[in-house]
């Protein structure tokens, strides 16, 4: 009589996405018709630069061989003049190409952290930094921001309660996702004195460093002093150039120790993809007048959003960067109202889908009536999509009123 | 005054590639001007089928969007076109595709097993399932195999031997790297019937299939009868289309419930990247003459390395598939002696770079005189080759017998 094997605990465990979980829902409401507008994936309609998708043509060996394990040589130079206009100098050494940000991620939360182990991070914070946790068997302690505050972060006490002997690192995004919140240079100066007393790694999740807007600039955790051995920032072309589909990112770090570690793993894995590291040192000559118009345009969106949802008495504050805002909306069970936009809503042939912001949070319960808008789409867009989201919401609160919810 | 952070007991355990450690003495030899035969990696010097190189032309979008965490739809149904060729009936929710073999295995073990579990893998064995077993926190525990039996499957007994409370899984690589050993259906069914009776996965690395030689033919795991529940076979293009730098791959299951785990798993790293797998679906329509063309070419290799070892005194077997060998030196220590060869042997301006096969055994002790041979030269490069290291070998006993090793 044949036993049959289970998954491991770890697999049972492991989250779905909540920005994805949504999927099949929207797949039917297409299906009958309908035009969903998606604000719930950070996946931007902005153009690739022409440099990066002409990049994918370049490649003409009879070959496609494995590269290095830390990355092809020529990109890997071509990021060191990437970082060096952002003030940031690095050597070859220092920076580990990965398969999109999500690998720099996971590699990261192995080398400074073993199972049992914890990391603290702001929450709501980007969801899969959930998952990457449970892969790696380790413990998420958040820090609660809130919208009242525009989650910036809470007075710094309250971070250093949360270190304790198994703390192994600090993750930070900034600017952020889900909340688009862009820490000052005082924040990050005081989570790094934090970091280095404590003898903890600070982990900066850097992805949307382009993404700042009302002139302020994007700080590195790179750029703080004395933080050489501390610092870990992860990074990806996703965002930066539209890219989201050639999973290039990277793992940057001074520390010698930390690299050495990382180059191993990244061994076991041999290499990220060759064609797409070649359109990404391609796109590094991207011409500065491309985010000139891109940071125009998801201004003007972020603004629109926010009057929008403004207009129609959604509890939202303009965030600083990213291209995402996290809302509080008139209802009880975001989770709930996300799905029923996708299955019962429609205005004018459109529907809405939103990432509920509870699997953004890991406190239990916070997030309920939250949701992340991703401004992904141009501004007429945008407004058709806001005129389909007040009608729903109109009709769900009467919906549910008449349901005694 | 600062505390500076560990890396981790993984991140510090995590081994160095045995395949790619010698890199840096390989790089000094070459800046010598000596000519460097690389026996030593698998990656293929032969030429990727134009339909592959081709695809990667044939993205034409203005945005390179993310994809669906399981994989392109389009790449899907193609690889169900190309598993049905090998007589295996597949439909989309049995497969998820990956960014290479490694994160199928990698995935794989995650959602079979947790921290502190075992697997059992026969030895020597890929050398980078180690790697990937620190990373999921998973004991090896290996099955002895030997070169006297051409590396063929020992007695069951011993296998189910090694079955304990804490086994989740069986790995097998047939054909093998590095031994080139093709497991029989006999020698399957014997896995199958004791992870039937034991209620434990069956973990099969098919990424050899097409390179069988002597007339044989691979059987897949997911050929077995009653294995639905416990069979997991992993794959790659890598060696298939010799695009090791694509980075796709595959895990294949008819277990739903391990298949929706691997869903979630997958969700968390996006997915794969997009360019690659057109490419790869590309692929899939290279005529069976690239094939055979291909295996006539390696079988030759095959031949001609076996014969030319024999003739310099060396212990080998002729292996029955992919295009490894491991082979007895005569000499005490092969790593010191793969080193020795980059840094002290020039024979006419040349030398050989080969994978000391230590790294490729979980047990202390074993395979220290034994060698990973990869050929993956042509044949006069192969010759070439076998001049250089049969000069070496002279060269090393007398040096050594010299210095009283």
């Amino acid at each position: 009589m044949a036993r049959v094997p289970e998954v491991s605990s770890r697999g049972k465990a492991m989250p779905a996405s909540p920005i994805r979980k949504l999927h099949s829902l929207c797949v039917a409401a297409q299906n009958e018709g309908v035009h969903v507008f998606h604000l719930n994936i950070g996946q931007p309609d902005i153009e690739s630069p022409v440099e990066l998708l002409r990049g994918y043509r370049e490649f003409s060996d009879s070959v496609l061989p494995y590269g290095p394990s830390a990355g092809l040589p020529a990109y890997l130079k071509k990021l060191i003049i990437y970082y060096e206009r952002w003030g940031i100098p690095l050597s070859e050494r220092d920076i580990l190409v990965t398969t999109g940000g999500s690998e720099a991620i996971i590699l990261t939360l192995m080398a400074v952290a073993d199972p049992g182990d914890e990391i603290i991070i702001p929450e709501p914070f980007y969801t899969n930094y959930n998952g990457f946790a449970m892969m790696a068997g380790l413990t998420v302690k958040p820090l609660t921001t809130r919208l009242e505050d525009n989650f910036a972060l809470p007075p710094l006490d309250q971070l250093e309660a949360l270190v304790g002997p198994r703390t192994r690192a600090i993750v930070l995004c900034s600017p952020g996702n889900p909340t688009g919140a862009v820490f000052t240079r005082e924040e990050l100066d005081g989570v790094a004195d934090i970091a280095r007393r404590r003898g903890v790694f600070v982990i900066a999740d850097e992805v949307y460093r382009e993404f700042v807007y009302d002139g302020k600039k994007h700080v590195s955790i790179l750029d703080l002093p004395g933080m050489d051995e501390h610092a870990v920032m992860v990074d990806s072309i996703s965002k930066r150039y539209s890219a989201c589909g050639a999973r290039i990112g990277c793992i940057v770090s001074r520390n010698s120790g930390f690299m050495n570690s990382i180059l191993r793993f990244g061994q076991a894995r041999l290499c990220p993809p060759t064609v797409d590291q070649i359109a990404a040192a391609a796109a590094v000559d991207t011409p500065p007048e491309y985010f000139e118009r891109v940071i125009e345009e998801y201004d003007c969106r972020r603004r629109l959003l926010h009057q929008r949802l403004l207009g129609m008495g959604v509890d939202c504050k303009l965030p600083g960067g990213a291209f995402y805002m996290v809302a509080r909306l008139p209802v009880a069970d975001a989770d709930h109202f996300a799905a029923w936009l996708l299955t019962d809503h429609r205005h004018e042939g459109t529907t809405v889908m939103i990432a509920p912001a509870n699997g953004f949070y890991a406190t239990p319960g916070l997030g309920q009536s939250e949701a992340r808008l991703a401004y992904v789409l141009n501004c007429g867009d945008i407004d058709r999509a806001m005129d389909s989201l007040a009608a729903g919401l109109e009709a769900y609160g009467s919906t549910m009123g008449a349901h005694g919810r």
